[in-house]
């Protein structure tokens, strides 16, 4: 192993007694046995992972993991998001508890966002709570989902209402795994990463504008592009663990886009969660400048910065018709409670200078909506 | 409503931002409503009972509730230990979502301990947490499961392997809900209270030998040995509220007592779990006394006492065909594990003296259990 391959790009969560080390680099998977076995007491391991992720990367693990005397059991599960819910989460426990996993010792999230949700909240109810390793396969959830401790499954009541907070003792961003990603899912993890640049950092976002062709290319752009997104979600996340107030910015651009996700009926060929915050993003933009908080040319700057990676940038882009501004203003109603009128929403007066507005006039969302239909 | 019955004997239950108190007394189901807005700030609750306890006690409470401006949505499941499992988890989540119990609204567990654990993990579980009450109806839940924040289901791998740690935001134990409890089912909710005495507190076992008929009638006598029980548990999940350590001591008696258990199936009809901590007690001061650490006469002394509460102190009188002492070691052995032919253990040097071995040789456990075969 060469010194190169051996380095990794270390970011830290500092959060008390659950604090722990994010890691980003090349070749993670090869050397996670070590890393592991240097943060975790036990020696017994419950990979799980999905049968897309499980051919490419589940033997390498499996033997890092033997070289550092850790042994493996492996929880295959459907790919999908289907999978976030009861029945393959009460599978998984049961093949955990079977493979003997104790207090000391761990499950591994070893998939994408799916995976690493549903993998969480295994690890945080067997045994009231075991070790937990993230090892994130997608961009997506390499930026996002795998830090802060969020998991759960879906209910038919709505996405992610069942789960429970709990933080993992390592998370592994091998980068090299997202050589096996579409063009598609990388762009689509890119708007999340775009995303932290238009919260509270400009200096980023004027980066990513001038680089990312070279973070599409890989490499150490790539990486700083991850750690760099790794390390503005830790801030927010040690700022707000629970998400009773500044956590909520992380939803920038997504309460338009949850709405255009549940307009699509999460229809994954028509549209995906880091296509439609793109779309989002925009329109929070744009909804900013409509009232005056924000100049109009920041809206385009975002939009030209999206379109450029190759991401959608407005709702005329979705194949297949959308339902009216009135059923879309309804979506957005059920994702944000309406009180007196009002919502809550992620604004913007600029580039990284975005905050939470509690006294959003519900009609003036629909107006605006209504502007952005074609004819 | 006189002075007397609007006095409570608090408990407070100091874990830093998890606090709470327990307060135990008369008529409290009549008075919940108030004690809860005064703590919990959201204005819903879903409260989780079962169809025996429904009959009873549904009703004043949510009057109790109502008249505080709390609207509550009853959960009503089946009764019995076959309640702590997936199906009856999913389905008590899925009706708490649909009553729209948001992160600031609470659900309340009315029932004894399968009600008290199985709620404590919905509210544990739905939105990653909302608010919690206990409001145990049997003795041993409001001296033992309501208090510490253990929840959770069994699994085909064991009882109570899934779940959280969930401390409540409050604890009512209404002492009138005992009232409608079997002679039997009392009985094995004051097995645990002894165990309090035993385990570190002399003087309240002493009180609790001059005392016991006096909280076997009711009335103030009963009050203070449910708080000072309240207490005495507190003290040790304060001490260690994940189990890392001296929490072991509440096991006092509960190694030989799950045994039995498993022994007879968990066939309430010839045991039930109070009943088996009775004969683990007794057989863990005689073991003791056996290794030389404790007075034979400390053995007798609590054996005098369970058997004229009218507890079973041997296990001669459990009915029908026990399995052999080989057996039921195996059982033991599987409950703690077995390390270099040594085990885990609580034991005691006297009453109130009790300390954890682990140093105890599976061998002499076993020549012990054969000394107390019939023959």
């Amino acid at each position: 192993m060469s010194a190169a391959a051996s380095a990794a790009t270390r970011v830290h969560v500092p959060l008390g007694d659950r604090a722990y080390d994010i890691l980003i680099g090349h070749g993670l998977i090869a050397r996670a046995g070590g890393e592991i076995a240097a943060r975790v007491k036990g020696r017994k391991a419950a990979i799980i992972t999905d049968a897309n992720v499980a051919p490419h990367y589940l033997e390498p693990l499996t033997e890092s993991l033997a070289t550092a005397g850790i042994k493996a059991t492996p929880v295959i599960l459907p790919p999908g998001e289907k999978t976030k819910s009861f029945e393959p989460l009460m599978e998984a426990c049961d093949q955990v508890l079977a493979a003997h996993i104790g207090r000391n010792d761990m499950v591994i999230a070893l998939g994408g966002g799916v995976i690493g949700d549903l993998a969480g909240f295994v690890a945080g109810i067997v045994r009231r709570g075991v070790r937990f390793v993230q090892m994130p396969t997608s961009l997506l959830s390499q930026v996002d989902s795998s830090v802060g401790g969020k998991t759960g499954i879906n209910s038919r009541h709505g996405k992610n209402l069942i789960g429970v907070f709990n933080q993992p003792d390592l998370v592994l961003a091998d980068s090299d795994t997202l050589q096996t990603l579409s063009e598609r899912e990388f762009r689509a993890g890119y708007a999340e990463v775009a995303k932290y640049g238009l919260i509270d950092k400009p200096d980023f976002f004027e980066w990513l504008e001038k680089n990312w062709q070279a973070v599409f290319a890989g490499g150490e752009a790539r990486i700083h592009a991850i750690a760099t997104s790794c390390q503005a979600k830790s801030d927010v996340v040690v700022a707000d663990e629970f998400e009773t107030g500044p956590r909520a910015l992380l939803n920038l651009g997504h309460t338009f886009g949850h709405a255009l996700e549940a307009a699509t009926a999460y229809d994954s060929r028509r549209l995906v969660h880091g296509e439609a915050v793109a779309i989002g993003m925009v329109l929070a933009h744009d909804f900013s400048a409509r009232l005056n908080l924000a100049s109009p040319d920041d809206a385009r700057r975002v939009e030209r910065h999206l379109k450029a990676v190759g991401l959608p940038t407005s709702m005329t882009e979705i194949p297949g018709d959308l339902p009216g501004p009135e059923r879309l203003m309804e979506a957005i109603a059920q994702d944000k409670k309406v009180k007196d009128g009002k919502l809550t929403f992620i604004l913007t007066r600029g580039i990284g200078q975005s905050f939470i507005a509690d006294d959003v006039v519900a009609s003036e969302v629909l107006t605006f909506l209504k502007g952005k239909y074609p004819g």
